[in-house]
């Protein structure tokens, strides 16, 4: 993910990197020479004419999509607002649980019991980043868990789950043990309810995307319409016609294409949400509670990016 | 439900299965033959001139149209997605009573006490789809639930709640018997109650659809929006209306369509909720936290589709 | 309330059960006659002139009036769909609170006892929707109340509030005779927070329309545009004038009147909610759970609507 | 508060009272100057021609306009109608509280001490309705609160809140006195943290309106749009210029205005909400818990008004 | 932040401080500029012709700009108002907090305790806004923490979570000696809940910007539109092109750049939020509650505006 905020008005209209004109140039470029073409046929050159005459079908055409398309990012950006916040609600249940863990027993925890919780519960965001991105969680799990836990969870399907599972069986025990009273114990249980909804959150969003027929139909009208555009623009316009027609194309190609990038927020491209980083600043996070020193993180504002 | 994410731009632009064309086909043929004819009678091939000499009408008429449909897309969107969410929640209440079996007795649970709630627990979403579906629930419930407990809730006219109550019976029988303290009841209770909001709030989806005056008067004047249009174009584009009049047909009539589909996503079309795969992940989330095997699922990845 | 789901796509063009346009008929046809009067002063037939030359103004007001129309039915639809929630979450607390007095006690209640409680609870959605319409509600709870509590109920004011009084005094009495622990009263308290929330909620939307200011705004305006539309638009497009001007007017007034009559979803109207037929479902409901036989209500499938 | 529902259609186009039309009246005047002035240049009563010759730059301007008015209504009706959600919350958990008081103890209260505590509780939303409005509570309060708590209640800065702890204070009373139990305690202290939601939001509501850049932008570029739009209009309507400029003025203007007064929605304008009618139905609404006669309250139907 | 309610309408046409208009002046110049050029290329000043000949691409360009730019206010707009919600949650919960230590304990707290809670919650906002704002906050955090907490807060790298903690602690601490019981220490967790997803809240609003390819294509299709419009209407409009190019340029620009100010609601600009007033009402409305003396706050009302 990119991170450059407050460019000044003017650099940004020369921002490249994390900008997506880089991966439309070539459908640009397309729209450009159709335009040359519809230049060429109107000034004759060719031996039928193929404009329009006209741009009042357009102006219909081109409102109504904007409207249309508007809805999209609308829906788009929800569903990547709510993974944000649904992750932002895993770091939120995290530090809960940990001041839970710090202050709700009766008596003091020994060490050695507080390590297993917060392993278990430091992992579980990236557990769930691979789940998420059907990535290997081999790596990240076996540098944060205890060999039996490592090897349950990867056994089981639904790795996080399995975490919030071990998390519950954790409160259970120490409850029968008499270090967590019964009050307590449904503190616990209400942030595990929590994890709970965030896990399942988020495997709502990546398993039902946009309805199929709507992406398709949305795509479609653009790209027709951005390339019958300069055959409209033509009559008007004449030799203008490329640079507006690549202007408006870019527009409408542009936001189509951020949308269908956000609407699947979990992958890796430059708009996506950095899983990567913000598993570690989770765990940094759980580790700041214990007063631990902090893992090593790169740094946004300075390096301009966040890890995936 | 089709599932086919991450398509290349050009060839997204081809998609037939699981878009809304092959079913509007008919209805674009008919706008079609009707640009034919506002295109004879302008070039005075028929005695009377039909045409309209301005689009400036259709322009009016046309972005109001998108403004109102934008409008029903985002309702019919926002049906779909909550039901969405309340199978989302669904799960979410299922692992959480799990985690709550397995860990909130003060006492271990005999494994068979264990396999009748969580039987109960995997049939809920089956009930709840076929009782969404108005199908028959007998196959389904009876592979999954014992005798007496299948009697029952076939007796009864509203199934999952049927299983919800028995739910609520198990916590009962067994806190009675001392195994559940009160508190960990109440914990269960929070769960039960959040089971009870997503069945009601299933039942309220399906049995409340958008007014219906409101869907007939989108649908009658985008239909007669599109069938006058050629007479507005012809004058200005001629021998191009059939072209222009299909493709603005086709993007308010597939808009109208596709809102129209979404709009009872509990339906079996392709754009409809994939419930038959969804009450299948639900239980084998179920099984998956008590360390069973998992179902055999089709893998909507790699077939292109999931069970409706 | 009218059901009237799946149609055909063209049979859906010429539905008139349940759309607005019977009721728009009278002004429709004024439009017409107004159509009738620019078109023959635009020949000639009258001695000045009436007509405007251009439909550009009508454009610019046209579609900045869509948007605000498409505000208004957003906020309107708002209100219905909030309401709709409200009576869904009434059902929702009723079974919750069903299966909390069938499970939490710590001993069997007597049966009459339970009869008591479920009066009370079946009784309530009646009252709520009397209230709401200003009806009598002396019938239906003399019908399902105990002499004692209807004479309390009906010297109340704020009957519902007082059947939800009388559910937390039965809890208070059983908790005080042993029958329901403390813990077990702290879930019944919630629940009855859940049905004070739902009764104040459609006290709140019954009580406070749109901004009266607003509503008359936007009538005003769509009744002055559709009325001199058709002096705009007669020089463009001649004697199609009258077809116009009536599809515009018909597209603006009738998402006007449905506006209107769903702003106030506690209504009688053909799109209002069908509160009647709610209360019922929501005692059968109950009824469902206790095991009794289902209460007769009509059909909605079979018989196309449901009572209102 | 005006309260006119139900009017006929074409009472309604005439409606006066609670319309904005009286308060906008001298600015139309003025555009309706303006209009003329268009006219006479264009006609060459003036030296110098103004007009425009094109309506086609205040399409774009106006339906942008209309766009980003869109916009600000929305927010705008989102603040009022969150006003009125938070009132509405106020009186379920006044209701939710009282249930709470007469069920709740394990033993019967003493008359005197529910005494205190309803009036504490009914004084409340007057005490909010004049922080609000920054008037002076010291009548209302005098005439609900005893001496001792009126004192200290008017010696704090926040009254509604020093209201809250009072209530309480109350309960930690009775709770160390042990007519209320632990789990009882808790069961009160979720309501009373609900009547801090809405204390809080309200003080939230009104000491951050809209961005100030925001309002005076919108403001702005509606008065100029209108003021230069006779220009654009002359040219292609003429004579008509003056009812369209002000027709569409009013548009504007009345959208604008209405905006404006219902973003600060706990003013004393028409449109506001009716507090002061607000807090008199929730001190009723206590009362008829009670079994205490009504307050005497106007009746909104039969008066068309509420009190402000 | 600037606070100027209430301003007549003809003075706020003229509004300067506080809006964005002096900011943007360099730019509206240069789009003057353009103008001039514009307008002497056409009157043939130039050697060759610049002029487009027509408004109408730009008609189409401009509303679908206006209709994305609507969307993108929308989303900045939503992520300012829930920043301010946060803040205002943070209020509640430090209300509830504080209503909570003064009744929930059994049995009368010291002083000097009592000291050391509201010491620790009053520097909670401080810490925050100091976190959210990546400046410096010894001296705030210096002058309301003791010493010992102090050095533990500043040697943290997530300074409110570790306040956070710090109140779960004093809740243990009087749990473990008896004052506190174990009912009331779940009221506690509940509001420290709270805090905690109040924090993070923040923390997610100002870690994650508007996806920045989204913020950059609008900002570049905004400008570009603007300084190409004069060329499009200098041949309808003439010598009135530069009033108008700058006044659709001023309201597409300053849209964009108040949607640019309140996506990132932390900063201190004059529409940001006003979090320094903020921190010390919160401290205020506890120091309230306490019965102690109020801070000296700025009084917006009279001085027109309030600390950042």
């Amino acid at each position: 993910m990119i991170i450059r905020p407050h460019l000044h008005w003017f650099r940004m209209l020369l921002a490249w990197q994390g900008s997506v004109l880089p991966r439309l140039l070539p459908r640009l470029f397309l729209i450009f020479c159709i335009s040359i073409v519809a230049v060429a046929a109107h000034d004759h050159l060719l031996p039928i004419s193929l404009n329009l005459n006209t741009t009042a079908p357009f102006s219909l055409i081109g409102i109504a999509l904007a409207v249309f398309l508007g809805f999209r990012n609308n829906a788009s950006y929800d569903r990547w607002w709510e993974a944000r916040k649904l992750w932002g609600q895993l770091l939120n249940e995290s530090r809960s649980l940990t001041r839970q863990v710090l202050t709700l027993p009766s008596r003091p925890m020994p060490k050695e019991d507080l390590r297993e919780f917060f392993n278990a519960l430091g992992a579980l965001p990236h557990a769930l980043r691979h789940q998420l991105r059907h990535t290997d969680p081999r790596e990240d799990l076996a540098a944060r868990l205890p060999q039996a836990l490592f090897e349950r969870v990867m056994a089981s399907r639904y790795k996080p789950a399995t975490l919030m599972l071990y998390l519950g069986e954790w409160v259970q025990r120490h409850a029968q043990a008499g270090a967590i009273d019964p009050m307590a114990v449904i503190a616990f249980d209400r942030n595990l309810n929590g994890l709970s909804d965030v896990i399942g959150g988020c495997e709502r969003i990546v398993s039902t995307p946009l309805p199929f027929a709507y992406s398709v139909m949305i795509h479609r009208t653009v790209y027709f319409f951005c390339a019958s555009l300069p055959f409209g623009l033509v009559d008007s316009i004449g030799i203008f016609t490329p640079v507006f027609a690549v202007f408006v194309a870019y527009t409408f190609m542009a936001h189509e294409a951020i949308a269908s990038q956000i609407e699947e927020p979990f992958g890796i491209d430059d708009n996506d949400l950095a899983l990567h980083m913000m598993s570690l600043v989770t765990e940094d996070a759980i580790r700041d509670l214990l007063g631990e020193p902090a893992l090593a993180l790169p740094n946004p504002e300075a390096e301009g990016y966040v890890l995936n």
